[in-house]
Formats: structure tokens, C-alpha cells, sequence
């Protein structure tokens, strides 16, 4: 079998073999074929797609590079959440606490920001003291006392999707479908989940900036985890504009607080309580959905989910009083206006330059090397469809450096538009696939 | 500018500046750019092509990332002849001394046999004693002296060009339209000529399958050569059957003297006068085509090109006798015939399966590492078209050992097609781009 030939074939549009996708994954883990061959063949992969076949074949093998964690000793279904990637996006740190509540064990193994999107491990850590790196038995440990743990991916937790991922990072195949779907869903069976809750983004804020390629990933993920028997759902939902205000680590734990509080932001508390409903749904809590989205809202009203969160900050040595004393979170010590050039109604608010304008002043990163300022972020005064006047002020830049602030600034600006019309209602879920 | 970013902008199908491409050729010839992103680079260039003002940039850079041969001491206008690669090409031998004979000067500078096409050099180094490593002031001293000098690329001619080929062929990158057409004119710019005529093969023997891509390529290659101030014209030939009878380095030397002196298969014939005629009238020896193509075949019936041939061989130091006795050349020390398992018309016979099969054998080379063995090759007994008994000898292949000679055999048995009804015409020579 030569490489270069399976490339070709790839370019092509052809079919592989299951033998020809596992001598390449395996070999290329192993050193024996140069990146150079692998990102031609990325690439070709960007362009030609896979079958489903394909794409599971993919997924088992980097799979099968690593180890799985075995959670067969914690009772119950387990059941994680898994989103693509957002602005402004913490529903993970709503729906898990949730989830939790209601008695659905929910093992978190959550990613980090890259590019203009955030990460759920950097917005944890924006807690003082909270610990992301538990071994294996403390991370199962903490499920069985407290159904909830967070932990990110450990290096023997398919090392084939990691050292691909580098790779796809460096060659601009990242917003491949098959390659997404497979390095999502290699490392979500890794972990030895039950069930698993997905939530695709789509919009200019996302990976996906259209709906039908945001299906296509989403039924190719779906249909990897039923090959896999595990029980997988997809929300498509709209990420035209960040989700709730805060778009920042700690400025995104604070609106956490909140919104677990039921004073949160509309979309916010909504995708989240579904996100949730889901959750509890596929952990085997309740006979119907609808119970379960009636015992979501009840654990947000009733603050349960709230104490849940309090709790596992406290497991993983974090201060849990950081939710009501946000002067314990780290802070931002300027703040910058942004003002609406004239009046009428916001029509858009570009989700992806807002993210990028937050990365730059430090609350995200370019490359994996690079630190987070935990404190620095973008709180939203309006969302899309709000009448605004001249002078009023759009949202407000947190920052802790002059640094790179005008160039965000400009970013920000350029993020909202304008009209004279109100704009039509866009759906925030806008499709479940499953 | 970030080597990630060109990459995503060719992937998504936009022009890249000129100063993009500039960046990108000259800091991966300085090793500032990895392979891994260089390839993944070739092939979103292999997807989404690129626009003339691109590959005019591309094949400039990598023009200026070596040596120019300056011809400008010898007088007369240069013109040189160059294909795009087939399976018994062994025009450049024939056309090459009929336009030298007629007083037009020719530098040519040739390539190597990779994969299922020949080369050149291969063909003339076949000639005991031939050299074709000649200094650039030996290559321009012939010149002046006999109108004709054969060369391989020098390492100082388009560095660039060099080390992208070496990428390409080992990540499936080789038959892409911009990178074909930048990689050529690079390399015949780089010489010094004034003029060239292209022979741009389709079919299933060329690199280009389908007609509607030689003729992008010719186009390609015409518009480059325009805008550096050379005439250049490109005729598009067919390929679904080898030119000639022979494959096979001394087969096809035998071939070349007995067309040149007018004795040789049809095709051959009427392909090598019409690139004369190009080359000729190009070359500015005379006013019109008309009168190029009539001198053209006058110096092959008075055998002025065979003469021609016998004098560069000697001044190379290579054995002229050869053109008369066969039996100086290298050869084969065993023949195995294919026999036709049926009546019928010959109605194709595929070029690529023949190149393979005679490279398997020791023809050709899969790397540029392997050597040739100039005695071993095919020669065919049939033409497409040609109607056969059921036992008739389809072809002779020469070989010097039974090593892998079941497999080609078995390719070339697999290369002849038979039907009922004689095969429509296929006209030879099918286009001309200028």
C-alpha cells in the first residue's frame, strides 16, 4: 500500500478501504509517514468528503491510537455535552450543573479556545483555584460522589486525533466535516460515555457558517455514535450573534452565575435548559422529553443546578463563593465603550469578529503555546433586533492593556450591523437531528 | 502574512497577490516553509486552480529562484520543442535535427522517463558513449557550431521548481493544471529560448485525460509565454495509443533513424514534420507555415536530418553507427510475443498501460533514484484500427530478465481493446493553441 497512492485515490473521489484509512491513521501516529503526504491528504479530504463508512472507520482508528477511560464502575448512563465551538458560548457550565441535579451522571472532558472560539477548561480556570487535570480515579471518583466532574482530554485519549489536529491547524484544513466529526467523536467515545448531547453551531460565529454543511456534520456524528451504540442527539443551533452578553473567561463564569440564578440572558437560559432537557432525557432520568425539559426548569428555579456548580468548584479546588462575589474572579482594570454611529435596529452582530477582537486583547489564542488573561472580555449591551440610538452604547471592552485594544475596537465596530427595519426572528434551535 | 492564511484563501477558491505568491515560493526555497504546509498548499491549488496573473507570478518566482542560461551570444532566434510527456514520444529526436537542418537554432534541454512516459535523455543516453551533462558553455559552443544541442536542467535552473516536483510526486499533486504549466515555462524560460513549440498530449497514455484540460494547459502555458516575451505555440495530440511502435529507450533510437530517413510509422512521421514546421517557421527561417511544413519534409526526404542527427551524436560523444547498425545499440537478450486471444479491430490500445508495463521491466523509473535499462521496451505490431486474427502477434516485449515480466505482460495484454466494427478515425493531431 503506498501512500501516495491512497492520497491520489482521496483526490480522486474515490472510496477507501477500511485497511487503507487504518494503515494511514496508524502509520502516520507511528512516524512512518510524513506530515507532508498526511496534509496533502487532508486537504484532498477537505475537498472530496467521505462516506459515513469512511468517516467511522477514521473515528474507530484514531479511537483505537489511544486509551479509553473506563467508567464502567460508576453506576447510571453516562451522558456529556459536546459543542462544535462558540462565541460567547457557556452553555456546557448551565446544562452539565443541571444535568447533574436531576441525577444524570455527566462526565465532562471539555476543550480549550483556539482561534476566535472559547473554551470551557480556560473559562473553569478563570476560577481561582480550579483544577482541570485530575488523573483518571479522581475524575471517576468525583462522578460517583458528585455526578458531575470536568477534566480536559488526557495525552493517551487518542494521540492519532491529537497529532492530526496540529497538523490540520497548520494547513487550513480544520472546517473539514469528516474530520471534525471524527476528532469529536473519537475523543467523546474515548471517555466511555453512554449518550451524548451535541450541539452544532452554524452561523458566522461558527465553523460551520451554513446549515446544510452543520446537518451534514451533524448526521455524520450521529451516525458514528450509533455505530458505536451510543445514544447521540444534534441541536443545530444559530450562532449568528454570541450567545447571551459576556463573551470572556470570567466575564462568561459571572453570566454563568446568573443565568443559573434564572437572571440570566433569554437565549442563554434557553439553549441551555434544552441542552439540558436533552441531557437528562438521554440519561435515563425521565420516561419523556417533556418531563425532562419540565425537570430542567424546575432545577434551575428551585437553584439546584446553581448549589450543583457551587459544589463541583468546591471538588475541584476551586472558591465556589466566586458566583456571588464576582470581585473574587479575576478583573479587567479599563473598560472601553463602543458606541452605535446612529440609530436603528440591530440587524447583526457578527459572532466571529467579536471573538477575534476578544482573542486579541488576550482572552483567547492564536496558537495552543499561547496564555489567556482570564480577566479581559466583551459584554454586549444590545443583542439582534434591538432598537438602539445614535450614541448608545453597543457593548463594552474589558481590558488590562492598551495592547492590541484598537484593533479590537475596530473589530467590535465592524461586528454590528445597522437597519432601518427591525430584522426578521431568527431561530436560536434551528434543527435536531438524531 | 501567514503561510495558514494563503493556504485557506486558495482553498476557498480566492486569487492570492502577487506578493502571496511570492512569499509562499521563496521562503519554502529558503526552508522557511515546512513541506507539510506546502503540500497542503498544492493541493487546494490542485481543487481550485489558479487565474493566468497567478500562474505567471508562480512560474516567475520560481524562474528567479535559479540561474538564466544566456543564449544572447548566439545569433539567430532560439527555438525549442517540448512535451508534456507520452509513451513513445520520441518526436524531439526527429523534429529536433529537421529544424537544426533548416538552420533554426534549437537548445534543447530534456528530461527523464518518471513513471509510465519516457525521456529524452534516457533515449540519447541509450547511445553508447552519449553525453548529455554538457557545461553551459559546451551546450552554447555546440549551439553555435551545429544548430542543435541536446542537455539535461542544470541544479542552478529553477531551484524552486525542483524541490515543489520532488513534493508533488509523492503527495498526488503532479497533475495540476497551474502547477504543469508553471513548472514547464519555468524551466524552458530559464534556457534562454526565444520561441517554443509545445506538444500537450491527451488521453489515456498523458498526464492530461480529457481534452478540455490539455487545452487549459496549453492555454495556460501559451498566456505565460506571452507575457515573458516568447512565441509560443501548442499543438494538442492525441495519446490513446503510443506514438509509433516502439517503448523502450535504444527500440525507440532504432525508430528515430529509421523515420528519418523516411521509413517510419505514419504517425511519427506526420507528428515529428508538423513540430519541424513550428519550430521552423518560429525559429524565423521562413515567412510562412506553409513553406515550414514544405522544408520540413524536403530535409527528411534528402536526409538532411539524419544527417544532422549522426553529427550532434558524434559531437556528444556519442557512436553515430548506431543509426545504421542496430546491433551497436544496446540490446535485449529475450522476446516475448503477445497474441491476440481473438479477431477483431484493434480499437484502442492503452498508452499508460504499455509505459507501465515497459517501465516495469526496466524502461522507465518509479523514482527519480532508479536506473533504466535502455534495452528492454515493447514493440507493437499493430496500430488501433488495424483489424487482427484470433493468434496474431498484438506486440514484442523485449526484456533482458523474466523478473516481473508476467506482470507487464499481463498489463499490456490488458492495454489492447478489440470490437467487431473497425473504431472510427481519431485525428492526431486535434488542436493548436496559440
Amino acid at each position: 500500500m503506498r501512500t501516495v497512492d491512497i492520497i491520489q485515490r482521496k483526490r480522486d473521489g474515490e472510496e477507501l478501504s477500511s485497511e487503507e484509512i487504518q494503515f494511514l491513521i496508524n502509520a502516520y501516529t507511528q512516524d512512518q509517514i510524513p506530515d507532508y503526504q498526511m496534509s496533502a491528504f487532508l486537504m484532498a479530504t477537505y475537498f472530496s468528503g467521505m462516506t459515513d463508512n469512511e468517516v467511522t472507520v477514521l473515528c474507530n482508528t484514531m479511537l483505537g491510537s489511544g486509551a479509553v477511560i473506563d467508567l464502567s464502575s460508576v453506576s447510571g448512563v453516562k451522558v456529556d455535552k459536546h459543542s462544535t465551538g462558540g462565541v460567547g458560548d457557556k452553555t456546557s457550565l448551565i446544562a452539565a450543573p443541571l444535568a447533574a441535579a436531576a441525577g444524570a451522571m455527566v462526565p465532562m472532558i471539555s476543550g480549550r479556545a483556539l482561534g476566535h472560539t472559547g473554551g470551557t477548561l480556560d473559562k473553569l480556570e478563570s476560577i481561582p483555584g480550579f483544577r482541570t487535570t485530575l488523573t483518571v480515579d479522581e475524575f471517576r471518583e468525583q462522578l460517583r460522589m458528585y455526578n458531575l466532574a470536568f477534566m480536559g482530554a488526557t495525552p493517551e485519549v487518542a494521540p492519532a486525533d491529537a497529532k492530526l489536529y496540529a497538523l490540520r491547524d497548520a494547513t487550513a484544513t480544520v472546517e473539514s466535516i469528516p474530520l471534525v466529526a471524527s476528532s469529536i467523536m473519537s475523543k467523546k467515545i474515548a471517555e466511555g460515555v453512554d449518550s451524548l448531547v451535541l450541539d452544532v453551531k452554524v452561523g458566522a460565529g461558527a465553523f460551520m457558517k451554513r446549515q446544510v454543511d452543520a446537518r451534514r456534520l451533524a448526521q455524520m456524528m450521529v451516525s458514528i455514535g450509533r455505530r458505536a451504540d451510543k445514544r447521540v442527539v444534534a441541536l443545530i443551533t444559530d450562532m449568528n450573534q454570541p450567545l447571551g452578553f459576556a463573551v470572556g473567561n470570567a466575564l462568561e463564569v459571572m453570566e454563568v452565575s446568573q443565568t443559573l440564578q434564572n437572571a440570566g440572558p433569554t437565549d442563554l437560559t434557553r439553549l441551555s435548559l434544552e441542552l439540558a432537557a436533552r441531557m437528562i432525557f438521554l440519561g435515563r432520568i425521565t420516561m419523556t422529553l417533556d418531563e425532562a425539559r419540565e425537570l430542567a426548569q424546575k432545577l434551575l428555579l428551585d437553584g439546584s443546578g446553581y448549589r450543583k456548580f457551587k459544589e463541583v468548584i468546591k471538588a475541584q479546588g476551586g472558591d465556589p463563593n466566586v458566583l456571588d462575589r464576582f470581585d473574587l474572579l479575576p478583573n479587567a482594570t479599563g473598560v472601553r465603550e463602543i458606541a452605535s454611529p446612529r440609530a436603528g435596529y440591530i440587524s447583526a452582530i457578527d459572532a466571529e469578529l467579536i471573538g477575534k477582537a476578544a482573542a486579541l486583547i488576550g482572552a483567547g489564542r492564536d496558537t495552543k503555546e499561547d496564555a489567556i488573561d482570564p480577566a479581559v472580555g466583551v459584554i454586549l449591551e444590545v443583542k439582534t433586533g434591538m432598537k438602539v440610538d445614535a450614541g448608545s452604547v453597543l457593548c463594552r471592552i474589558y481590558h488590562t492593556s492598551e495592547d492590541r485594544l484598537e484593533d479590537a475596537a475596530e473589530l467590535i465596530e465592524d461586528s454590528f450591523r445597522l437597519s432601518k427595519e427591525p430584522p426578521e426572528d431568527r431561530e436560536l434551535i434551528l434543527e435536531v437531528v438524531s
